[in-house]
Formats: structure tokens, sequence, C-alpha cells
């Protein structure tokens, strides 16, 4: 509103999205972004590609500075700024900068405090260790490769970061060791894709190690580390990527009074709205409505913090939008392996009580003549409704184009009698006559034709 | 039905679909494939690249031979016969075999005709002038291009079977030039895609003269060709396809008391039984439903065929399938550029009553620090529902990719409000943080907003 000041801690992905939204839609509004670190509105998503190198320069994935946001956009970005606390009676936000404390009066508030990484591990202080979460500490990484030269790297998780990480320390020549404690890489990921992962991990000569519970990150006098997992067993590193996945960091909103979810994120209604009046909240803090469960879940992913910040924003400057949700769509490429999910994988869809029917179709990217690359296209059904619940796919080319159009489907809440019959297009360079989905969605269909 | 007859007339894409799924259903049931050609169960999709040598042997694009579908799935395949005559009221096919003709009993019977050439041009017969479509003239076409060494290509026709054409001669080295009577390249394609097409066809060489309607073809006595075009336009050439377009070939339906649709094609239900019974029919000689127009539509592709073919087979095995019909996608590949299009074009969508808002947006087909490629989508929209009516898309990647969401949003009729909320995987090798098909969705529907 005219008049009013909206104040958005966190200048990231959602914070960025909030705070221009809302300058757009109320030009007189005052809106101050208050960041603990040093840079605002960059790409987090292209960070492991900072590393390898692959993007040069920092500036790239910056897409807006913040004297350009105050100069261009008019927004107040003040960087080393921290929120320690939020005061709802008087709808203060007390703010650290260095060693000074002082209040910031607000009308509308975002809170984008983004994710935390999800493992304490002690010695994760220590020089040499990294995580890939922010600008800064990919930065700091890069420095250290740079100036270091380490030979041996360590990664602790198997996450998508965590095998971004190994990529990139891979490309700048370093032996690389994946520490993972589950029996899986890729949490969540059906055993079909996760072969093929692990498959083109090996051929690039990344080291898998499962079941591996890191107890705590050591240092030798000479500066060399070594990983202690297992209670027992040390592995000896010269730089450390920790990617354990993130939690939200909530605890800042949580203090405010701001209810959470059982997923320990902040709950919101779809305007991104928490239960404290004039109080939204957005992006890797936030729970987020799954559409195929119908059940809030904790996915924090830039494309989803973007949506959500926009929807904050807009309705912090006195908008109506909504965020309605996410399906769970999620695409990476490890090497030249592109790995893609939607919607709820077996055990996702068995934990929210379908009955779960399952097919894995091994097909090809072009018409078998063109030399097309081989497609793995795992879908995933409800036996009674014969309703489409999730799908996963591995393959050089074809996987991350295909999983849109299923969770493209998924958000529609069509049947597999439904998607069978989907008008893809189709000519040689770009698929078989039958789309891999198609295959595995008709074999699907007669699976529960069988099963009635 | 056990003990019973179906026969099919016509061996490739529908027919040949129709024969192995009835077969499949019912291992009784005779069946009994016509095909007037000398080759079956082929990729006709292919055929262009098997002019252009990215496919080297026709075998390649040959799935079954008559030898094969007979010994591995009991069909009965016989080539080189054509069905002359349907008599309803004795339920025969007359059929022709060289000089013979014989009368062929049938209880069920599917008609896969195909289409054909869609201008008959003076001259088309003449030695040097092929057509692609069907295997047998692309070989003939590949045979004189090897053994002729022909240097002066004309294609004439610019739809998508032309451009392919126009790339195959080019990459055998022939100076090309398409002709094309219209004034535009690529029928019912928006001028933002048709002018990248242009370029990049200019780009390789191939020069397009529009408004070029062709009279006749001519040959001198040295044998080399000409082509007559707007009545006094002399252009010369050694070697030239006929790549106008197709029209149902459904004269044989008709004379047996099969009812047409408007478009020439012949009317089926979604059984794709026609209006008599037992008679069923399928691919490039049926209309099918448009969806988004819901208006009987002729757009004779590959993919269809096989899909109404299955359908037709299940049906006359006594089965009960139905083929819903079509959103109108196509995909194509013009040298490094893919050109993709789904639903109505802004002209058809008026043409079919819609009130129709339209945006252009150019962005990049990955993050553009990651040097992503160019790409332009323009979306279709009707302005009193909101709904998605249509999208067409060009650039070097990630075209294919993105029509085939939008197909899928346009079967479930989604509202531009809706599509512009979908969960599309984002990583930076695969696009920009806002998909370009959700900015320009997006962007459509601030459009739509100012103009109500």
């Amino acid at each position: 509103m005219p008049g009013e000041r909206l104040v958005v801690i966190g200048g990231v992905a959602a914070g960025m999205s909030a705070a221009s939204r809302a300058r757009r839609l109320s030009p007189q509004m005052e809106v101050v972004v208050l960041e603990k670190g040093d840079h605002v509105s960059y790409g987090a998503c292209g960070l492991t590609f900072l590393v390898s190198g692959l993007v040069p320069r920092p500036e790239d994935l910056i897409v807006f500075t913040p004297e350009r946001l105050r100069a261009e956009r008019g927004l107040d970005v003040r960087t080393r700024h921290e929120a320690v606390e939020i005061v709802t009676a008087q709808k203060i936000v007390r703010v650290r900068r260095g060693s000074e404390l002082f209040p910031l009066k607000y009308d509308k508030l975002v809170i984008t405090t983004g994710g935390a990484p999800a493992q304490s591990i002690p010695g994760a202080d220590r020089p040499g260790v990294f995580t890939c979460n922010n600008l800064a500490s990919a930065l700091e990484l890069r420095r250290f490769l740079d100036e270091q030269r380490p030979r041996r790297g360590v990664v602790i998780g198997s996450g998508y970061i965590g095998l971004e990480a190994a990529e990139a320390l891979r490309r700048r020549q370093l032996d690389v060791t994946v520490l993972e404690r589950s029996e899986n890489l890729l949490e969540d990921m059906e055993p079909e894709i996760v072969e093929q992962v692990a498959e083109r991990l090996a051929a690039h000569g990344v080291r898998i190690q499962l079941k591996a519970a890191v107890n705590s990150i050591e240092s030798a006098p000479d500066g060399s580390l070594s990983v202690v997992h297992n209670s027992r067993s040390v592995l000896p590193a010269d730089v450390i990527v920790v990617a354990t996945g993130l939690v939200p960091q909530a605890e800042l909103a949580a203090q405010a009074g701001v209810l959470l979810g059982t997923s320990g994120a902040i709950r919101t209604d779809d305007r991104q709205q928490t239960n404290v009046p004039s109080i939204y909240a957005a992006g890797d803090c936030v729970e987020t409505l799954q559409l195929v469960s119908n059940a809030p879940t904790y996915m924090p992913l830039g494309t989803t913090a973007n949506k959500q910040g926009r929807v904050a924003g807009e309705n912090a400057a006195g908008g109506n939008a909504t965020f309605p949700g996410i399906v769970g769509t999620l695409v990476t490429k490890v090497f030249e392996l592109e790995v893609a999910k939607t919607g709820l994988s077996v055990a996702s869809a068995r934990a929210a009580g379908f009955s779960v029917e399952a097919i894995t179709v091994n097909s090809f990217s072009q018409a078998k003549y063109l030399q097309g690359k081989p497609l793995c296209a795992k879908l995933v059904a409800d036996r009674s409704s014969g309703r489409l619940l999730g799908a996963q796919l591995a393959g050089e080319e074809g996987a991350a184009r295909r999983v849109d159009v299923v969770a493209t489907a998924l958000t529609a809440r069509m049947t597999l009698a439904e998607f069978v019959h989907l008008d893809l297009g189709y000519a040689p360079p770009f698929g078989p006559v039958y789309d891999p989905l198609l295959i595995a969605a008709w074999e699907l269909l007669k699976k529960l034709g069988r099963r009635r």
C-alpha cells in the first residue's frame, strides 16, 4: 500500500521476487530487503557450475547488484543486515549490522529465511570444508580449489546437490568420493533410475560409499583432512563438500509466533500468508502443498521459491495472488545423464495411502534408425482410480523434456486412460512413434486391467 | 471374433497397427492385409532421412517384412494386392493382383487407404519427378540421386514434408529451390515462427519462391526438366520433388456407401467405426476430432495413424477401445531448428469462433550463463474464458520438448491462470528459472487482464 513499508527478510530467490513484485504493483510502497550475506539476487541453482568452472564469473550468476536494485527498481537492499528478532506487537524487526543492533518498523513483512544444512557434522567448520548453499560458500570453495589445488575431494551427501558437487570436483580433476549414509543415492528416486546414476558416476571415476554415516571431520597438523564415518572408518581428504540437504530456517519466524508445519517449515495459506497478520513467507523456509498427495511437503527448490515470492510480494502489496502448490518436479544432470522426477515415487505414494502399481519401460529418445539414446521411464499409478501419480526418467536426452508432460498431467489429475491418448509431437529426431511415456502408460494400464 | 476374417486395406502405419492389435486380442481370427505397394510396416515419417542418407538402409525403416509378419504374428500380408471395390451387400472386397481380379470375403473390414498428393500437376509423371509419400517413391528418388547426380533440385510445396525434402536434397549437395504457391511457408504457422524457418533455410542456401503457383512440369529432349509457374516463369531443374500435401484417399470407401466428412476424409465415431456396420477406418484417410475446436479436422500424421489403427483393430476384434481425438501437435526439424505447434493458430482459433489474444516471447532454452539458445514461443488463448488454445515454438533446442507440455494442457482444457502455475522442472541446463512457456503464459494473462 502507498506510504507503507514492506520489509523482506532474505534477498535471494523468494525475497527478491517478493520485493520486485511489490514494488511493481505499489510504486509508493517503501520496500526494504535485509540480507545477512554479501550477495542478493543470484541464481543459487547455478552455484555448482561456478565451482566446476562451466560458469566462469560470479557476475554471470548475479541478476542484480544491490546498487542496481536501488537505482533501477527503487528497492532499499541492505546486505550484511541480519534480522535477529520480529516483534509483532510493535511491528518491528530487530536488525544486526556488524556490532550494531537497531529496530526497523514494518507494515508488511515477507520472511524468506531459506534453508540450512540438514546435518550438523562436528568439524564442519574446519578450513577446507565447504557447502554449496550460497554464493559466498561456493566462491570460497572455488578459491580454495584454485589456490590449494587439492587432490582428494569428499562429498558428504548424495542428493542432487551432492552429485552436482561431485561432478564439479571431478571436472576439476580431483579424485572424488561421495559418502551417503543411507542405502541409496538420491533419496526418493526409484532403484531403476538410481542404478543408471550409479553407473554414470562410476564411468566418470566417482567413488560412492553407501551406508556411510559420518561422525566427524578431523584435521591433521599439516592441514590435511579426514572424514570419520561408521564410528571407525577414516577417509582422508584435501577438500570436503557438505551437501546433506536442507532443513527450513524457521526459528526467527517461530519465535514471533508464526506457526510451523509438521515438516518444521513455516505453514502458509495459498496466498503465502502465515497465521500472523501482515506476515507472509516464501521459499526454502516454507512448506508447500503437494498437489498429488494433497498433503503439505517440504521440497526446497529455486523455481518454487521464485513463484512463491512473487505471490507473497503481490499480496503484501495489497493484491490477491495464489500459489496452488507443486507436483514435485525435479530435474538434474549427472554428467551426460538427464535425471527427472515428478509426483510421487512408489514409496511416497504408498506412504500417502495409495494402492500403488508401477511399471518401468526402457525405450529410446529418438527413432532407433537415427541412433536414439536409451531412455528409462518409470510410471506410478493408483490401482483403484487409475490415476497417474508420478514418473521418474533417466537418459542422455529426452528425460527432462518428458517429465514436464507428466507434471502437467498430474496437475490436471489425469488418469492413465486419459494420458495414454495424449497427442504428443512425433518426428523421428524427437522420439519413437510411440513416445516412451505413452508406451509406459499403455503397459501400466494393461497391468491395472489384469489386477482389477 | 474367432473364426471370422478381418480384412485390412493398407499395410503401413494404421493398417499394420490394426492388424497386429486384432491378432493379439483374437488369436483365432483370420487377419488378411492387402497392400497395393511392395512394402508394409515401415516408418513413413523417416522417408526424407532415407533420401538424405541419414538413414542409410531402407531396412532400417522397415519394422517387419511380410514374411516375418506371417511367421511371427500369423498375419496374412499380401503386397501388390489392390482393393478395387467393396461390396457391402455380400461383404466382399474385390482385389486386383497383377491382371487377376478376385473376391475376398470379410467379416470385419478396416480401411486404411491413406492419403494422396493434394495437387495434380501436369507432367508430374515425367522421369526425374518424385514424391516422398511412400517407401517406393523415396527409394526411387534416392536411386536417381545416386545414379544421375542431379545438380539442381526443385521442391514444390513448403509444408513440413517439403522442407524436409529440401533439406535432404541440400544435404546431398544440390542447389535447392522451394516453390510455394501461397504467401508463406508452412501453412498455419505463425509469422514469428515462419520468419525463423525462412532465415534458417536461407542460411543453408535453400532458395524460397513464394506466391509461385505451379502450372506444369516440362521436360526437354535431353531429359532436363523445368517447372512452369505463374503462367510464364520457367525454373530449370534436374530433379523435382512434389510435396504439395495430402488429400484423403477415400474413393474406395465412398463408393461402398461410407460417409465422408466435409474435409473429404472418412467420418468415423470415436471407436473408428464408419456409418457402415463392420467397417472401420483409420489413418490418413479419415478425419479426426480436433479437441480444442471440438470440430472434425483433417491432419494426416503417423502417430495419429498408429493410434487410430490400434483402436480400429481392437474394435474389429470385438473389443471396445476409443480414440478421443487430437489437439494437433506437429514437430519437425528444419536443419538445426526445432519447429513445433499444437492446438490452434491465431487464424484457426478465429475461424473456430474464439475471441483470440496471443503473445510472442523470445527467451532461452537454458540459463543464459550456460549459453542457452534463443527460443521463440507464441501462445494463443481465448479472451473471454482465459482458456489456452494453442502454442507454436521455434529454437535450436527445447521447442519440441515444450510443445508436449502445451498439448497436455490443451487436452486438460487448462486456462492460462492454471497453466502459469505449472510445476515444470528447472535446472540451469534445461531452461531459465521461469520457463519460456510460463513467461509467455504470464504475459498473456496480463494482456487478457488489461483487455477485460
